[in-house]
Order: structure tokens, then sequence, then C-alpha cells
């Protein structure tokens, strides 16, 4: 039977599409059906572009920006920015007081004026999101042999950006805005493979180099002009949860005090590690108490096999240094 | 000399240009000229979103759905789904069969009846698939103490997204599609660094936490409600091939029976290997043998070496938990 | 408040644009505003989507290619190559030289035409490269159990697409373009998570299998026939700077000689570590000197803590081949 558009008149189709349907009502949850509005990743995206547009201009957009032009172009973006943030507040604060005040009339034009406050609260913070943004850049070009300039660093790492996106989302997360924060985070995780939770406060000059399975999390706290590299984790060591019956929010991740570098693939855990200001943690440690200012921290240097050919296995220890 | 159009009558140019095409002969394999049709990442990338948008309703598409509209929407889709698909496995099999069969006529009407049995077949094991989905979606909010609701996990976590392509893809890969299903994994990857082989097999409620780096082998197998890390790897241990004489199907990857976690960076390898119901792997475990129900394993606490500043380096042992 | 388009004539917007303005002034380096024109991001991008085109032909796009229309098609989408790139090389080339000589008069028409000369080299070159692309997929083939054919390799492997990229943008590099080259291969490290600097030398039939996290450095070399997997780093011990006094261009990256297989998560240090033909290492190992060929090295089984239910914990080694 060759394909054809009667197909859909089966009732074997018909079938199928009610079957489906009757799904969204049996499993609920994972469907969003005559529920209020959700903030829409498409819209959520739309803002980030326009942020890094103002945020590091002339970098990423085709149009070029001169000194007659940049009041207009920059306004524009600031204007479109304001109007679609604010709307995305609003339904994200519509949709979670509905849902945590259980059945109150939660009132539409209250959000809406939340949801414009507190864009126009984000407009006035850029400047220093931009400072902080500054030295992330300057850090980059001091963190890496091989970075030539600031240029190469906005053009071609993933760095700056990311952890641009994750200032701006941090300031929306101390703002109380429900959703929106972890999708701009999301966004970054996508596409860099470095995962920053929005909770997480993060000191000025961070570099994250190539960055690849990066995982900071919400609570966890750096300082300034640390390093940070490739496949390394700041992360919990025991579960509570939010809203659990005795639950306080407690600091669950570690902090980094400043000047402080984790080397590729070492895992940080427990709220009470402290790495104290200027320590060195060395690749693959594994860290869950605290170390004072100034340590380097390494595994023992493992054990190799050698096994040349036609030879017995050698067992050697291997020195190095971080 | 200035960039002039007239570069293109340029006989350098036209040289360059016949250089290629000669090379699309003499180098076959990378190129694909004059073949039977390949199914296009353009219009498997489509068809994953109407996917996502049918198994997810409500949550990724601008467009509001309420009782009103939701079965003209779904059903507009899940038709576009039926045809695309069932042209895109057509392709499929056509390419492939032609092949595996070195020169048998294969008739293409054939291969579009085969596409669209299984798309519809797909149709009607959505709810199925939403089952397992709601399951995943649940553990991800049970799994993660930072996770506040469904709608969060679906709108900012990679997992479930992951896992509900991951699982369309897993049943096309059981309908013998070839091709196809690793397109949709590959997608998944590039978008979350989450790697999982449509040949493996995954019981209800899984939740990948971060992700990125996760790598789950071909013959996998995982039992329910398990929750997996960034960077684990469930491989191989020995390379044995399709085809090759005495090649036979057979395990080359482990399996976690229920309720087992597995933390960031562990590596778990062999066809052999039998993780216990309840076991917990430790974060950087690599594991290439059976442990029993119930058991933590951990790797064993690596020393620190301490170099604090202006004094000799300290060895220590530390201790932490899983 | 009502959301109301007169907001953006209240007065706090206006300051908030000012304000932000005033930043690009007091913040330079992260803005760039009167610059002469850079790369971007979209025309590399779309470069990079043509070369795909015309080295892995028939394959990523939707139009069918045959032996009428292929010399047409290819030109076409050489022209728009040859175009393209010569633009963005020549922004490139002022932008550094104006950077470069402070203040010195740099021709433009200089940087047009070495643009087209660079472009047309490249042109050229494509033949060539596509005989390392035919052996990388090759290799891929070879190097997976899981992998059917080079269709398959080429539909859903990071791979070779990876590589081919990479060849690409180390050909601009060795041309001494700026910026360009490394805008190519973060493309690669935001869709694949592999991260490999234009400047590496690698040799025909590489395989870098699921490849997340992998990073390979500026200086790193690697032979014929090698095979990588995810989580394996080629990178530095020690950081000097371009530019510094003293500073001369040495190998800071390791060298792999050819046939060398790198296991999941190894790292591997320094300009001065080279591991020998043939040599195996094996996952996790964390090398900072060289192997003689023919070596298999290994982490020493590590101890697992077994915590079964109800009994003491029990230290075991275990035992396992690479």
């Amino acid at each position: 039977m060759p394909h054809s558009p009667d197909r859909l008149t089966d009732p074997r189709f018909s079938q199928a599409v009610e079957e489906l349907l009757g799904s969204y009502v049996s499993q609920g949850g994972i469907n969003h059906i005559e529920g209020h509005n959700l903030p829409t990743q498409e819209t959520v995206h739309a803002i980030i572009r326009e942020l890094e547009a103002v945020l590091f201009p002339g970098y990423y957009e085709a149009e070029r920006l001169g000194r007659r032009n940049a009041r207009y172009v920059i306004g524009e973006r600031c204007a479109r920015i304001f109007h679609q943030l604010a709307q995305e507040v609003a339904k994200s604060l519509e949709h979670t007081e509905r849902c945590e005040t259980a059945g109150d009339e939660v009132s539409g034009p209250r959000a809406e004026m939340r949801g414009e406050q507190i864009a126009m609260e984000l407009l006035e913070a850029l400047p220093a999101i931009r400072e902080l943004l500054h030295e992330d850049a300057q850090a980059a070009v001091d963190g890496d042999p091989a970075a030539r300039s600031i240029v190469e660093v906005l053009l071609s790492y993933p760095s700056v950006r990311a952890i641009g996106i994750f200032r701006v989302a941090h300031f929306l997360h101390g703002k109380q805005v429900p959703l929106i924060p972890r999708m701009m985070t999301e966004y970054v995780h996508a596409r860099t493979g470095i995962d920053i939770h929005p909770g997480a406060t993060i000191g000025a000059g961070l570099f994250i180099d190539h960055g690849t399975g990066v995982v900071i999390g919400e609570t966890a706290k750096i300082g300034k002009r640390c390093k940070i590299y490739q496949g390394v984790t700041l992360g919990a060591l025991s579960v509570e949860r939010h809203g659990e019956p005795g639950w306080k929010p407690q600091q669950r991740h570690p902090t980094l005090e400043d000047h402080v570098t984790v080397y590729a693939g070492a895992t940080i855990l427990g709220g009470r590690t402290v790495i104290g200001e200027g320590s060195v943690i060395g690749g693959n440690v594994w860290l869950t108490r605290s170390v004072p200012p100034g340590t380097k921290v390494q595994i023992e240097p493992p054990y190799l096999i050698y096994r040349a050919k036609g030879s017995e296995p050698v067992k050697e220890a291997i020195d190095y240094a971080i």
C-alpha cells in the first residue's frame, strides 16, 4: 500500500491520537494543557541573545556599532529586553504562585507589575554586571597561555559568555524569580557543557578553561580571581530537600576563597568544605574537607603498570607535580 | 587586487573545483552522489521536535493548548510525525537493504509500506512511552534537592527530554530501523553531552543529573529508579565486531539492577558485570566485576599531599563517605 | 500599574540606557564600538556548513546530488566559501594588524588580497583534507564495534565532522589567520564537547569515540591511526605566555606516536611527554612522562570498599585489564 493522505482518515490513526490525548489525562504533570502560560524557551533564549548584545556590544551581531547609532541600537535592545523579560517573569510568577498558594486568587496585574519592576532593576544592574565580566575576560587572557587578546577570548572561548549569562541568571534568582534563572543556565549548559546553578555566588575574575563537564552547585561560593578547569565538580555531600520538615536553607556546596585554582576532573564536596585563599587543587583530587590558605593538594602519584612487549609487567610509581 | 566577482572565472578557481569533484571519485565513502536518498538530519530533527511537542504538550511550544484545540493541534502534529517518519524510515531501509543485499533489487513500495507501519506503531506506543517518562520526571524531582517541581524539571533539566528521545529511538531500534535511532540519540548527545546508544534497555524512573559526559553503551541494561550523575560510563571491556566470524550478539555492557545509584565519574565495564539492586557506586570508581545487592562501593580514600607555604609536604589520608 | 508602552519614555528607563552606554566607555575591552569590523560568528558558522557540504557531499543537505548537478552545486558552494572566507579572513587580518602594529596604517586592499589568496589555497587543499577524512571515517568504522558503516558514522557520530572542521581550522592556523581558526574549533566544541586547538598536529585516521570532554592542546602531536575516548586531556604542565620575555614557541603538550589508544578520562601532560608507537593508556591514567613503544599503562587497580547490608566494610583489591 503506497503512502497516501487517506491514511489519516484511517481509524487506526484516529485511535492512536485519541489514546495519546487520553494519556494526557491519566499521566498528568508532563503535559500542560489548560494551564496558565509558562515562560517559553524560545523567548527566554531570545532575551539571552539580546542581553549578550548589550553586555558585549559589537561582538556577536552582524550590525556595526558606532558612536552615532549606538544609543539607538542599544536603547532598542534594552526596550525589547524590558518588555520580553517583564512578560516572562510575570508568567513565571503567576504560575508558581498559583501552584504554591493552592487555589488562592493571584492577581495578574500584580505579577505584571512585579515583572516590570524586576526587568527594570536588571537593566539598571547591567553596568555592575559588566564590571564583573570585564574582570572575567581579563582573567581568561591572563589564565590561558594560548589566549592572545580579549577579542579572541570573547569570540572563541566559552568562559566569559557562560559566566555572563550566569551573572544575569544569578541576579534574577536573587529577586526570587522562579524557573527563568534555571532556564538561562541550562541554555549555557547545553551550549558549553558548563552547568552552574543560578544560586551560586561567584566573585569577579572567574576563568573556566575548556569547561566541558563543570558542575557548580546551588550554594557554592567562589571568591575573586579563581580558575577552574574542565570536569570540575563543586557538589553536595548529603541530600536534604526544600520544604521537608526541618529543612533549612543551608550551604550544601563548598566555598573557594580568593585566588584558588582547581585542575581538571577534581571533585570538591560539602557545604562545610572551605578551600583557603590561594590554594591549588590538583587534577582528579576528591576532597571533602577544608584546607588552609596557600595549600597545594594533589592525589598521591598513582602506580602505573608498564607492560612492554615481551616482558613481565613492571609496577612503578610516577612522580609528578601539580 | 580588490575582491571581484571575476575571480570565479579564474582558471585557478575552476581547477580547484574540478579537483574537488575528482576527489569524490577517488575518495569514495565520505561522499554520497548518485546514491539513493539518505534520511536527512534536518527532517530527523524536525520529527524530534514534533515528538517532544506531543510527549510533553504545552511545555516547549509558544502556542497555548486548551481543551478545545488540543485534539486538532495534537492530531496535526501526529500526522506530520507519521508522514515524515514513514518517509525517513523508508529511505533508511532502502539504503541499508541495497547495501547489505549487494545488488539485489529491493522494491521501493515495500520500504514505504514498512515505513508507514513502523510510524503507526510508534504513534500507538506513545502513551506507554509517556508512562515511563512520567516516572522519569518524578524521579528527577525526587532525586535533586534543588528541584522544585515537575514543571521546573521539564523546562530546565536535560534529563527527561534526553531520556524521552532515547525511548523513542529505542523503540525504533527494536523495530530494526537503521540509522535513524542513532541520529536521534546523537541529537541528544550534541545538546546535552549525554550519549545513550538506542540499543540500551532502560527501566522506568531513570534520573541523569547534570549528565555531561555520560556514556551508556549499546547492550547496557538499567533497572527501575536508577540514578546516574555526570561523567558516568557504562562501557565495554572487549571489542568484538558485528559480522565477524564467530560474532554473536552478546551483552558487552553492564547491568544495573533496580534502585542503583552511580556517582559522578564512575566507570563500570563489561557485559558480565551486574550491579545488584540498591547498590551505590561512589564517584570515580572503576568497576569491572559484579557486586551483590545492597553493596556500597567506593575507591579507597586517596592520600593527599598538602604543601602549605613554607613547610615540608605532608602526606595524609582523607576519610570520606559516599 | 499594567504593562504600557509609555514605560519606555520613563526617565528611569532612559537613565538605565545612558548608564549602560557610559559603561561602554569605562569598561573597555568587552565592547567593540567604532572598531574595525570583526569576523562574525554567523558568517563563520555559515562557512563551516558550506565546507561540510563540499567535504561530505550528499550527507547533510536535503538536496540530492547526482552526476548532472554536482558540478554546479559544488561549484556554487565553493564560490560562496571563497567570497565569505576571503572577507572574514581580511577582517580578521586587519583587526589583528591594527592592534599589533599600534597605530601603523594597514592597507585594507592588502588584507583583502591576502584573504582571497588564503581562501583559494584552502579550496585547493580540500582534496588532500578529504583524503585524511576518509581515513578518519574508516578508523571510526574499524574502531567501534557498534558501527555498521561509513554512512552511519557520518550521519550519527561526532568524530569525523569534528575532525573535518578541525582540519580546515588547522590549515588556516598554519597560514597565520587570526581568530577564525579558534572560532571554528569552538563551534565544534559547543556541538560535540570535543575541544581541539587548531594548532594541534593530527595524523590520518584519528577516531575520537563519544568525545565529550576531550581536550587537545595547542602544541599536541598525534600520529596516524590513534584512538581517543571521552574525557581524555592532552594538556600542558607549565604555563608560559606568548610574548613574555624569553618566551619561545615550544611544545607544551604531549606527543602520541602512531597507533596509540588512550582510554576514557586519561590525562597526559607536558611537551616532553612522548607516548611510544602502539602504546595503550588505560582509563583515568594521569601521565606526565614518556613511555616506550608498545607499552601498556594502567593505574594500579584501586581497592574498593564493599559495604554490604548489615556487615562490616570489607576492603578488597580488584583486578582488571585494560
